[in-house]
């Protein structure tokens, strides 16, 4: 089977593809993610979620930015953790315009971001919004995947009432996720039986302070993840994601001849 | 009676006050805000309930800023809305950045920035991060107005359901607020009788498309606004915001000597 | 009356004046004036100037920059005193260029900036500078009030000799400007009897030694400032300055149907 | 096995081997490698010596950077090259920065930056500079890996004289290190039978110049290249490694008690 | 004779100096200065002042900038005239800041930054206040070199009334003090039978309209000129320098052993 | 005979020799060069190489910078000798930028910069890069001059075997050079009788070791430079040099009417 992964491509196979492919550009983060998941969670996420689409559509990869924008404590543990490793906001935003510019350079016009940091979003939209400014004829879709999760799902992962994406950090859904797609790197067994709070707003605070989150850095719960569940979310945001390419892009799907 | 702000007062009243007050930055945008309300919404809210916070503790409130960051279509009608005037977010940051800094040479310690405008929130926390990161003794509390509206509150203004903030814009509630703050400067006969959508989740697209929000630039409704709903919305605010400053600064309130 | 300045205004209003309006953007400082004057003379003096001008022609007045660059001691006292809070030059430098981009991204071609604070001018200039050089049809004009004042009031006002412009700081003009605006923001009791010395050039010294300036903080005198001094300052500058704009934008004055 | 690579491991890991542990970090670049190797080789080769290395001292491998500074067309074919997509200097230098400023906040005070794009060099080095200038107590060692390739064993490997690293672009060593460590990603069959130039010095020409390297991307040769030569070159290269970080950073090896 | 220019010094001749020496930086401008001086007169004549100034007291001259801020029309011409190559503000600012930190790095912590171009002061303050304001014991001494010749010296010169440094541009002062130190660069047969008018305040107007200044590229007139008068004026600047430096640098002058 | 150097040159001289010639920027550093060479070595140099090509092609030779980017132990010697006083390369890049630039607004479209710095090539690269990318119809040629010595040359001035340029700081060639252009900047008799070891590829290391090059600074040895050696050189650089521009800028050589 061919490689949609840029890091895996030749030029000449990039160059084959080039005129009638979208561009697939992977947003992460180094942060902990509890004590059974691994620092890159947040990239691997989209990274196999674009692999998956890749499948239904045409489609390239770029290599993933496995370094995203600090952690906040409200949505992903906060810097203390060890292992949290951070750009600070005007370095994303410069590296995603450049990375956007240059692929504009050679010709692609078309792109997906797939978001995995909560944190992230508002530094790739500067990025999307600074280059899609300066120049005509480009077009950036950013996507954070949890968004096209449907309140179904949710409800039925969570009856007893979503407690909100802002502490779904290596919470049950991301947990599940990276059971179908990387059980390998999934520590089950560290799983703390812990629940905590769900989301409300509070103010921020700087310096951040102490003792906000679970000493596990799990905000919420990751008891009753599985990856079933991983399974069915993964298809649920592939197939959305598709839907949303196709209205966005106006590929024709999904048998375009490549 | 003395002025609190800093845009009334002169140096040695400055002086007098800086030992034991807590300095309150209010960050608005330049932004659309219906056919009704003026396009400084964001920044008048904000400084009103820091003028009311002022007469429970000893609080100096600094100039606001009237420009902010990009109007997203999602939360603000976005840039396409003539009258909306942005900043950059790095130049956001380095506004913050320099404001906070220039006051901390002068030995205030103690920083509350009130924001009223969504898509603002990562920027200030960046400037937030980067001045705490840097300086030993400083304290930055970042509050947005609408995180303190209670959820029985929400449910009394709503009691068909909360929208969500996301589309509470130049809506019931900022015009309650306005109408209580400044009533000379909302047109209520220019309301219409319309009514948006809930918010859900959408990708961010760039360009901004067209048609994505309301002809009018109000997001969900207006309809149903008024002083009275404004003065008790306020009212909550202040009194959450006088509970946040006495945990976070360990003021003595309210009768401080000064 | 129809209001002039964006921060009252609502977005049609501005929509509808866009075409053939002229923008008007008002530079201060927050900076010490004397135990007599507020912390904001620097914005409040072209703030009200714009108005009046907005009286005589079609102008939209933008909020103003309440912070601007760095206060010298020879010409604003320093950075010393308690209050005087500042931008560095480049911060200065991108948040003019960014709303003046902004306002120009929607039509916006004519921009008269209105300069309080003498440091500023060379970072309003680079602004106006880049802008101008990287978009067509656009034209800023940069006015400093006291450029705009006659030899012949100088002579009336200062019948010993002008001392300059530099150490008219907090002084007689700045306080009479202030009394016909805004009477209530001055303490009139609290102006010392202080006579400063006229300009001279000085080298410039880093870090900025102690004692350059009176403790007042008024570089020369704010004795025998009043009212009627400061309303026919204000005539002779607004008149200029609607010549000014005739001549520099080929506006037909003053009937302009709107 | 324990994993060495942070992007498989989790933040307890990451915590219990933080002080005595050195942090690699290995910096490529997204370029064309002639029609027979991927993209990624310049991270890929990087990446693959620190897990050899990583056998035998401690030592954390960092989330690779796939994308690095542009491509010279004296050294990597340069920017024409569909698929070749590149950072700024000014944006590698803080990416770099960012990414050591923020580990060095965790307590790591060692790091070894495997460079695999001759391009980088001087912005991996001007990142050292500032962290180090800035920081107490931090060490960078900076290794572009075919510096460590003995001259013994390029005359082995090129009977006819070394061509010079400039031109060992996407040719025999390149080629043989990436059939040493990810053979699947070499299509041995698409090898051109070709032979460049060796390098001399030119001097640069911007805008690139059409026509200066083969139409391959091959700046010199691959043929001839294979498994065995990869694996010997490897073995020279983590050898030499494996002593500098033992000088440079006075590790006990190889039986530190972990 | 011993050297004080860096540029002909050896290192060890800049050591053994070093801990008791003052360093003097020439910052310039390259410029039209009419037909009848060269483009680089804003460096020349600093540069030459700093060496006379050398011979009174122990000081080192770095290589001068020869680039220096944009031209207005109003002091120098403007950026209209061939020839007159400027750098940016926020550019201007960085050489500086680089250039005295890397002073300070070696153990320099006096300087002498003598200007010769109007528009570069507030740039060259701007770095000046970055510097002294990051880093303890440096003193940097900011000056014009016009601001140190005498009114009357001005009276002589200009006996009908001096019509303002803003218009001494390419004129009789900076015109004598070339022919004093390097007759050899003047063409005093070029000199037009020209008289421009005194400075009076305008508005600056953006983009730089066309004809504000004679064709000669000279502000005000050149006639008169003479080295005789150049050596009288560069007397008088060397004569305050020398004071002003024992003032601000409490060196023991002018014998003090080396 | 007229001068070339635009120090020199008055605007009407440089306005009526723009059209049809080459703009030469020199690139040096502020380093040291060993005992018997001044601090200017790397910009002295280039300029006057610039100069003797000035004689055969019609050429504008701009002001020199003296100033470069960090000198490397292994090159120059490294930033611990006194008197070695860097750019950051941001700030290189920059004032590249804003130079070439600011010519190109003049109507120069053809730029040779020729660099005098082993270190400074890549930034310089970043610049021509950054300005070609942006602007249509400029082209920049950038020389180093040691790239223009051919091997027979150095075969004979090195009979023992080329050392590398990167270990020719202030060793043969560059004393030669200047022992031709400027006899008199040159103390010979200071001289070591040293010879340091050849190049050989070695870790980058960061902050800077000491001990790492000779006391003296001179990194191979001075012994047996002398100016006949430096006319040679010099010679066979400005012929190559001249074959360059007729080749990359299609001048017709040497007769052009000027």
């Amino acid at each position: 089977m061919k490689t949609i992964s840029l890091t895996e491509m030749t030029w000449p196979e990039f160059a084959r593809g080039l005129p009638h492919t979208l561009v697939a550009l992977c947003v992460g983060s180094l942060e902990q993610h509890g004590p059974h998941l691994p620092l890159s969670v947040d990239s691997l996420i989209p990274y196999h979620l674009c692999l998956e689409l890749g499948k239904k559509i045409p489609l390239f990869v770029a290599p993933p930015l496995y370094y995203g924008y600090r952690s906040s404590p409200f949505t992903g543990g906060g810097q203390s953790f060890p292992g949290t490793t951070s750009l600070s906001g005007q370095t994303l935003i410069l590296l995603l315009q450049d990375i956007l510019q240059d692929f504009l350079r050679q010709g692609c016009h078309r792109f997906l971001i797939m978001n995995g940091h909560f944190e992230n979003t508002p530094f790739i939209s500067e990025a999307a919004y600074l280059v899609t400014a300066a120049h005509k004829d480009v077009k950036v879709v950013v996507v954070n995947w949890w968004d096209l999760v449907s309140a179904t799902t949710l409800e039925e992962i969570f009856p007893e009432g979503f407690p909100g994406w802002e502490v779904e950090h290596a919470s049950v859904v991301e947990t599940s996720l990276v059971m179908h797609f990387r059980p390998d790197l999934v520590h089950a067994e560290l799983i703390p039986a812990q629940k905590g709070e769900k989301h409300k707003p509070r103010p921020l605070i700087f310096p951040e302070p102490a003792n906000l989150v679970p000493e596990s850095g799990i905000l919420y719960t990751a008891m009753g993840a599985g990856p079933d569940k991983g399974a069915a979310i993964a298809g649920e945001i592939v197939a959305r994601l598709d839907r949303i390419v196709a209205d966005e892009f106006s590929l024709t799907l999904p048998n375009t001849p490549e």
